[in-house]
């Protein structure tokens, strides 16, 4: 997606843009297959109104106004996102809407079904294998690599340099489950949401789609009592649904078999350093920073590099090299910002039901949010309802956390010195 | 040499083994041609005695008491190592010495310039290129890696695995220098300590060699006023060296000339996990956990890796799963120790001219070792002079700097409160 628009974007500066792609032509992709879904989020949605699709995307989203807990007894706990919230939408949705106005542009050209192979960095040049197997070598002038957290392009790039390169694992997975809409077409659960169980090591999430269906992700660790590994038999899966996401059992048709016959997703961080060469090749998206999914940043921060890319590309059109530099010293800061808002998040995720004292400070987070407006806003309304750059929200949320905690401090003590006072008397 | 280690133990315990070096034969090389010094502390020397060979290496070494500390002025500042020193050994000597000896035991082979080009993990089995272009593959029960920072094994043993890995360089590099012995074969520095010339952003080493020369170090930064990329004619690199390194300026014939021509080498830190694949892969070695050279730990601790193995295997002879994991368990938690204290030291030899609190407390640290022996060991002590494993060494020194620390606070309030006293007065 980050690729698709950012041939927009280059389309409209006069750029000719040629993006090859490993898939298939999304525009082309059967509409009832499965398709990741997305939290699109004020950046993202920013970012395409800066490209005017701000009205073309609502057309496939389902807007989600705040997060449902859902408990083990069935009770139910909502919390708003704020202004604006997340709008669900389909991974393939978005890419043909993008790819769709990415070829009005008559510089911009695709080629699917088509895989990158290597890049000569110093030409620059990529070459590819097409759908007949035929391999193809591309010049050009400028070589973008936004494919992926296992970048080709990437490990080209960085060959026998000194480049700074770290992948790190979560011992979770996880596994996705559909929950079809009801026979009049309509949701089974509350469509305006972002549904969430989370259970400490395992939690589940669902999307609302479009369609009256629900997108389910299914987070367990790799081994243990409720590992993957543990999950062998139909009856094994059910009766750790029955325990844990009772709700779900009766909503996903054959619940057991479609779980172990689904493929397990990996959950990997990327950090990585340059971000390009010599002003001829440079990554963004996942390619220089892949980061676990659940804040729900990865589309919006990659649409965000694209972006600044793009931006850099016109503020130096004579000096690529300096765009590209320009580039990633204003990105870097941001997205290694997200990797670790992103780690802090998971932890915090599994201890939500286990921490009274997370549950307390985000309370008190909202609460102040709310008293003080616009001087006080929470991480997560940040992360997801501003454009605030990640890195000033984490500094910003890293000072507002210790003002919380100074008060609870002071609360501490008066609360202390009240009891004193009580007992004396 | 870890890998020939390896060899030579693995031969004593009965095993069948081939070594495929993609290096020539050390025996074999020109004993003229340069070689890398190595500093062979406590750990190595304690190895090899495992083996019986303490003697023989003793025929290699040249014995370092210390380490001598060049002031741009000419002024010289000795430091003893203590207990033991450290011995400067050429690695080709160590080379030779370990294939020759394991070359005895009847089960051992070596088969030289052959390079790894893959591993099959699961059967396992590596693939070669022989000196005459032929490729061949060998099946085996265990294939080890000792093949280095960037190791092929490694690659493909987590090929597509949730394998942990980040590499990360020094924005150093270094280029060796030699300087040639008298005319009448004696050393022109003193030859019994190593020597040191620390600049802050700038560095030189100097180790000993046993025919009279020495094997210089000299570490830059690659980008900067004082960095490779600015050392771009004779008279840039004998400008340098003029103001930093005078005393060196004499000793090496075509000083410019020479420096200009060598390669640079980098300064990696590699960490992974996990080390091994289900009984049938192993790495040991850089190939794990390289670090920077400045602790001079990379040889000993890689020989330590062998020993532990091989360790390993004889405890568990019937089940090399249970032993390689063994093996990595009891390891990378120091190795991971060693990485920590490499970045420390590098911090540590930058500051080393540049601040009086470094030099205060490395001062106090001395005289608490020489005060209250045994109980009062400095953490340089315990990485050169003992075996004591590397994260306990690490968090006994962390516990040292902490009591330091309160000393040192405790000697400020006692000398402001004696300077209220005088006022008083």
């Amino acid at each position: 997606m980050a690729g698709a628009f950012l041939a927009l974007s280059l389309g409209r500066q006069g750029h000719a843009v040629t993006v090859f792609d490993r898939r298939p032509d999304p525009r082309a992709t059967d509409s009832t297959a499965s398709s990741m879904n997305l939290g699109l989020s004020r950046r993202g949605l920013s970012a395409l109104g800066r490209l005017g699709l701000s009205e073309e995307v609502m057309r496939f989203v389902v807007p989600m106004r705040g997060r449902l807990l859902h408990n083990t007894d069935g009770g139910l706990r909502f919390s708003a996102y704020g202004d604006g919230g997340i709008l669900a939408i389909q991974r393939r949705d978005l890419s043909a809407l993008l790819v769709d106005a990415a070829c009005r542009e008559p510089t911009v050209r695709f080629v699917f079904d088509t895989r990158c192979t290597g890049v000569d960095r110093d030409l620059p040049s990529a070459s590819f294998i097409d759908p007949n197997g035929q391999s193809l070598v591309v010049k050009s002038d400028v070589v973008v690599g936004a494919d992926g957290a296992f970048s080709v392009v990437r490990r080209h790039m960085h060959h026998d340099r000194r480049a700074e390169f770290s992948q790190s694992y979560l011992e979770w997975g996880w596994r996705e489950l559909h929950i079809p809409a009801a026979e009049d077409g309509s949701h089974r659960m509350a469509d305006d949401v972002f549904h969430l169980w989370p259970r400490g090591d395992i939690m589940m999430f669902a999307h609302p789609n479009l369609d009256g269906s629900f997108t389910c992700s299914c987070v367990l660790p790799f081994h243990g009592e409720h590992g993957f590994d543990s999950l062998r038999t139909v009856e094994d899966v059910e009766s750790l649904f029955r325990t844990h996401f009772p709700d779900v059992v009766p909503l996903v048709p054959d619940l057991g078999e479609t779980f172990l016959r689904r493929p397990t997703f990996d959950l990997v961080t990327i950090s990585t350093a340059p971000w390009s060469h010599e002003g001829k090749v440079v990554l963004i998206g996942d390619a220089c920073h892949a980061v676990y999914p659940f804040l729900a940043q990865g589309m919006n921060s990659a649409l965000e590099d694209a972006l600044e890319l793009a931006d850099s590309l016109a503020h130096h059109p004579t000096d690529t090299s300096a765009a590209l530099t320009r580039y990633s010293e204003r990105r870097k800061p941001n997205t290694d910002a997200l990797a670790t808002m992103s780690h802090r998040n998971f932890a915090e995720l599994r201890d939500t039901v286990r921490s009274p004292a997370v549950r307390l400070e985000r309370a008190c987070d909202a609460l102040l949010g709310r008293l003080l407006n616009d001087r006080w806003v929470s991480l997560h309304a940040m992360i997801t309802n501003t454009t605030i750059p990640y890195a000033r929200a984490l500094h910003r949320a890293t000072r507002q956390h210790r003002v919380l905690q100074g008060l609870a401090a002071t609360a501490a003590v008066a609360a202390v010195a009240g009891i004193v006072r009580a007992v004396r008397r």
